[in-house]
């Protein structure tokens, strides 16, 4: 029998040992071998909680429990799972966690003490969404071209409310935070942090790209307002907040923020809190993964399926750790400001004689070339509104582009830009 | 170093040398062994082909060759290739095959043979999406509730361009045949036998279930007209062919058919020649794969990923072969009489007095409860269409009532009836 103890019994934790429980015949049959959580461990033990699993509030009654196979962590935080996962790795247990905020800062720490020793980390993307799978052994066959994903349900729940019930980014903040989706500091989610978390998991397996979020781009969603909903619609695109990993030559992009994507891609029909994420392979072309990113159920399916992958195959199985066999080349990360994208700019302006004339000019001295162009009456007939939008262009272009047009007399607000993705 | 032998260098076959060749690197640091195709088998030995390795026109050359590890089988099919799996399987020589129409009536036949030797079809189904991948390794800790797979490209293309063009079956299918999407006979894709052997495929994954393709309900997108798609269009409904199992409490429904499908559903939102499985899993709720159907890249993108899977992980895959571990109960087939769905039925009538009470007794006389009712002027004004969407009831009682129907003085024409899937 394997014996299995949780750190951390919350939503997550509960439906994992209730799981166990329930489906043991058919999970024991998959495994080869019965399956049985043996202790929780809890912050709070005087708190009532839906398992029937013996608990205590000392992380040690696990980590120094010879008879245990298997941790699984689900504290959330990094310092101090990240100090806990040490522990259960370096007395030999595997470990299974859905931390996506540890394994953004110590995939390759933990890698390095584990070895041999299998770490399971399907939850931690996408939740219930098998992604890491199938990027580790369904798609073994490409280079990963690009992935695309929509890894954040709380800013996808708002986008879609915001394109299809044309609510007000505050109002939709407070609904959802009121459902629960998003927390009473939600910057974590709409600033983007989260997604970023779990792009840079998949590109460590994609790429073998050890970075930290503080080196990619991140931008949130807090900017995007009801103009850029509306020039969304009039132009057939969606706004959603994707993670994006791109490999250029020996270049990996790496980048979590807006998009107005063309509404027949995909990607941008996936609505409200679901989550998917679009694989680009240089065999296969585009396969896309869509479910539940979270929840207690959908999340504890994702851990399972690692602890009976773990049972299975042990430290043979390619599905488990962030070793790298999985390049021919060595990648390296690209510097944000060589990034190309096309880009829509948003400009509150006086409506004066030579402001566009003025912008257009500052456009075309940093070689951006003009798609679209709009101007909107405004509120106030002083004002106009001026939505553009650009062909491909260097992040660097568009930012001193923005930095010079800002410093103009006429223009009366920081400029919103929204990268357009084709 | 692995030897590979390619009996069948078409489209795919070409496709899985070329990729062989040029991820060589990745691919060998992926399977941890150098991976080689040695040789091809064809049987037109005098067609010029785009690879560089040996052919033959005797598929005993590969068969017999004692350095030959795995046989990869492309050549479409059943009785044939039949004979040849079944050697290479006695020779004991992994086999990997995108054949679906031979696993649909051979899978266990071959498992019996195979014993402990692997046997990859990962590219059988949807091919180059991961979905056995996901049902076996991913998906894990569920219990399959349902699976409802859009994986015959050919009529979802069809089917896609009658809804959004409103271009009729008859134009379309001519259109779909010059494209080389339909074979000059269309009878196996649009008589949704391909689908039903991929669902067969799947059944057996997740329900174990050895049923062949004469057992299953099997209906194809022939009689799907101009009025079909405006009712469905009116009701924010999707036509699409699917293929579906669902387990209900032992027993196990397994059909396709056109359905009418919710709009807003994922899976109605597949378009083209673009392929989908939406999986219920009973922890992980909904999650959907969706990618490229067929196509020579795609599809051997799946067969290299079992390639790679066979010298990595090998018998001990769980990802190969159709061994049945993976059932806690036993689950059989349920009788076709016995499904049960909500159904759309379109009927020509004579536009008189008492037409309508009559088709009406006949439909509650079965007990089934009628849901939305529309009645048409037809071109001829001596009849009308009347368009009726019913609750859910019972196969066998929808099929007495149109019988019954049918024989009606008043109805001028067989009726077409659309099951409705919710």
């Amino acid at each position: 029998m394997i014996k299995v103890g949780i750190i951390g019994v919350g939503t997550v934790g509960q439906s994992v040992a209730n799981i166990l429980e329930k489906n043991k015949a058919l999970i024991g049959a998959r495994a080869g071998k019965e399956i049985s959580v043996v202790k929780g461990v809890v912050s709070n033990i005087n708190k009532k909680r839906d398992v029937s699993i013996p608990l205590s509030d000392n992380v040690d009654d696990i980590l120094d429990d010879d008879s245990i196979d298997i941790v699984v962590e689900l504290m959330g935080g990094v310092d101090e799972p990240y100090k806990i996962v040490q522990k259960a790795l370096s007395n030999g247990k595997a470990v299974v966690t859905a931390n996506k905020a540890l394994l953004a800062y110590h995939r390759y720490d933990l890698q390095k003490i584990a070895q041999d020793i299998p770490i399971g980390y399907e939850a931690s993307v996408a939740g219930g969404i098998p992604i890491i799978n199938a990027l580790k052994v369904g798609l073994s066959a490409n280079q990963i071209t690009a992935i695309k994903g929509i890894m954040n349900g709380t800013c996808n729940y708002m986008l879609t409310k915001m394109m299809q019930e044309g609510v007000r980014y505050e109002d939709i903040l407070q609904e959802a935070q009121d459902l629960g989706y998003a927390e009473a500091d939600p910057t974590f989610d709409v600033g983007g942090f989260d997604a970023a978390h779990k792009l840079l998991i998949l590109a460590s397996i994609a790429y073998g790209i050890d970075a930290k979020p503080e080196d990619i781009l991140i931008e949130g969603i807090e900017n995007i307002g009801q103009d850029d909903i509306a020039f969304a619609k009039e132009f057939n695109y969606s706004i959603k907040l994707l993670a994006i990993a791109k490999k250029i030559n020996t270049k990996i992009e790496l980048r979590v923020h807006p998009v107005l994507i063309r509404n027949d891609q995909m990607i941008a029909k996936i609505d409200g809190v679901m989550n998917g994420v679009s694989v680009i392979g240089d065999c296969v072309g585009e396969t896309l993964y869509y479910g539940p990113g979270a929840g207690g159920d959908a999340t504890a399916s994702a851990v399972i399926a690692d602890i009976i992958e773990i049972v299975r195959a042990g430290q043979s199985s390619p599905m488990l750790g962030f070793k790298r066999p999985f390049q021919s080349e060595n990648l390296i990360l690209m510097p944000k400001e060589e990034i190309e994208s096309e880009y829509y700019l948003r400009m509150l302006v006086d409506d004066a004689p030579g402001v566009l004339a003025s912008i257009a000019q500052i456009l075309g001295k940093h070689n951006i070339s003009i798609e679209t162009f709009l101007q909107r009456p405004s509120d106030n007939n002083k004002k106009a509104t001026l939505l553009c939008a650009t062909h491909e262009c260097q992040e660097k272009y568009i930012i001193a582009a923005i930095k010079e047009i800002e410093s103009l007399q006429s223009v009366n607000a920081k400029i919103v830009m929204i990268r357009i993705e084709s």
